[in-house]
């Protein structure tokens, strides 16, 4: 396996890797004795949309996979319009890089990615961080129709990043402050970058929330299955996909220990750095059975 | 300020403060450069009831100070009916310990004591940690005649301490065994030790618990006014004081990091001790205005 020394999603180059009929876009950075820990993204985002301040921590002593899925960035491919299409191409990708074991860390969107890989092939995966995210059958899933999260996205004055400071953070000076750092930190990525999703891309991903709604059966049944150790994480005032939804993940998997951040929105864990990279490097540090670290 | 060097509550004897017209029974642990933390305790809860694989370790580096309210063990007076009687109480003993600064861990009981405590004398208090607690108009506090509950304190097979293995952690094996393993550190001690509260006691504290259930105006509002930094700790299946009290308490306090523990109960923290005293210090460790840790 090779690997990359240049361990800051700021500077590390986007690599390719052919798999059947697509070539994924990726970056490593990072190396060391722990297991690699492959990143799921957010809704319409891609490798550019790593914040360094939380990838590049995490990149010391393990490696750090972030992963475009097929249609994004410079992916080839297709976005599925379900989390089963995104789960298997994400797990083509760990098979066409030969990964057999990993830790792995979703947020939004790709929360429910890595939640259906687990599902689906458990045995790759050690341990789970699930970021501002929801079951199957959740609720209140990415409704961007939302007047708090519409007004935001029908504003001809945001531009760009500008919206993600203030649909990912809460409206608030501490945290439109954080974002504002956030969105700095961004930036400072100026070559090499991924283009920008479109229309299609947030379709075809919207589509896949709907679907992720729905449940058949006993509701959450599916979680009991999963008895990985998981970091549940989630920012108290989350208007894209609210804490209610950390409290069913964390209640109904059997292995889940919750952190709810306060003053803060979908972008908790962009929020509250430092704190997120210290927490989530202790639970990715243990090797117990339970999730407790 | 006499400093105890003996760092364990199985062996740090138990002394006596008069205020006024009470003498409280307390107890001192540690020392060193941190703030002292005040300890809490739960519903019929005595000093022999600290967990000392909980207190021992936050004795590193700080005073542990164990607080015995009045009426309980060999406290003098009368058990107070409400939290803010019981918060008087502890405000009164820190003035006669002539400690003016402080952080305050409260478990169950206490946890609404300490609230209290802090909404009556903001500026004596650094930073909180609530654990298995419920905010002033919180649901299903201590229902001990919900059938759960019942079942095992209507046991007569269930003497002394078992029955808190059983009302404290979850109908699992594991937690069981953690229950297990709390009972024989209680047990550790063996002289010096307290008398166990009775049923005056339990009356006086469930009228307490029943008062609190109750509020006037705006729902919570009251927490929106305490700006200390707290960390809110709950086991997913507590059937003494349920989660949802302490998403109450992390959603509506401005300045609250929540964390729940899987296939735990009431004694999440006795339970899941290393990883609860590892949180706690980094916690109380921070010098941030913000909780996040």
């Amino acid at each position: 396996m090779s690997t990359e020394q240049n361990a800051s999603n700021t500077t590390a180059p986007t690599q390719f890797l052919q798999v059947s009929n697509e070539a994924y876009a990726y970056r490593r950075l990072g190396s060391g004795p722990r297991l690699p820990l492959l990143c799921l993204q957010h809704f319409t985002g891609t490798l550019d949309n790593w914040d360094p301040a939380v990838t590049d921590p995490l990149a010391c002593g393990r490696e750090v996979i972030l992963f475009e899925s097929a249609g994004l960035g410079r992916s080839t491919g297709k976005v599925p319009d379900t989390i089963a299409g995104m789960a298997k191409h994400a797990l083509a990708f760990l098979e066409g890089l030969k990964l057999t074991s990993c830790d792995v860390l979703g947020f939004s969107l790709g929360g429910m990615v890595a939640q259906q890989m687990v599902e689906d092939r458990p045995s790759v995966f050690r341990r789970m961080i699930l970021v501002g995210t929801a079951p199957r059958g959740g609720e209140d899933i990415m409704h961007l129709e939302k007047p708090n999260l519409a007004k935001h996205l029908s504003d001809p004055k945001l531009q760009g990043y500008t919206v993600l400071q203030k649909i990912f953070f809460a409206p608030t000076e501490s945290s439109q402050k954080a974002g504002a750092a956030f969105i700095e930190r961004l930036t400072q990525r100026t070559e090499d970058r991924e283009p920008i999703s479109g229309p299609a891309v947030a379709q075809a991903q919207l589509a896949a929330f709907r679907d992720w709604e729905k449940f058949t059966g006993q509701r959450f049944a599916n979680l009991k299955t999963i008895p990985h150790p998981t970091l549940v994480v989630n920012g108290i005032h989350d208007e894209m996909i609210p804490v209610q939804n950390s409290y069913w993940l964390s209640a109904n998997l059997p292995n889940a220990v919750l952190l709810t951040y306060p003053d803060s929105g979908h972008g908790s864990l962009f929020q509250f750095h430092e704190s997120f990279m210290r927490q989530a490097a202790a639970f990715l540090a243990s090797n117990s059975k339970f999730a407790p670290y």
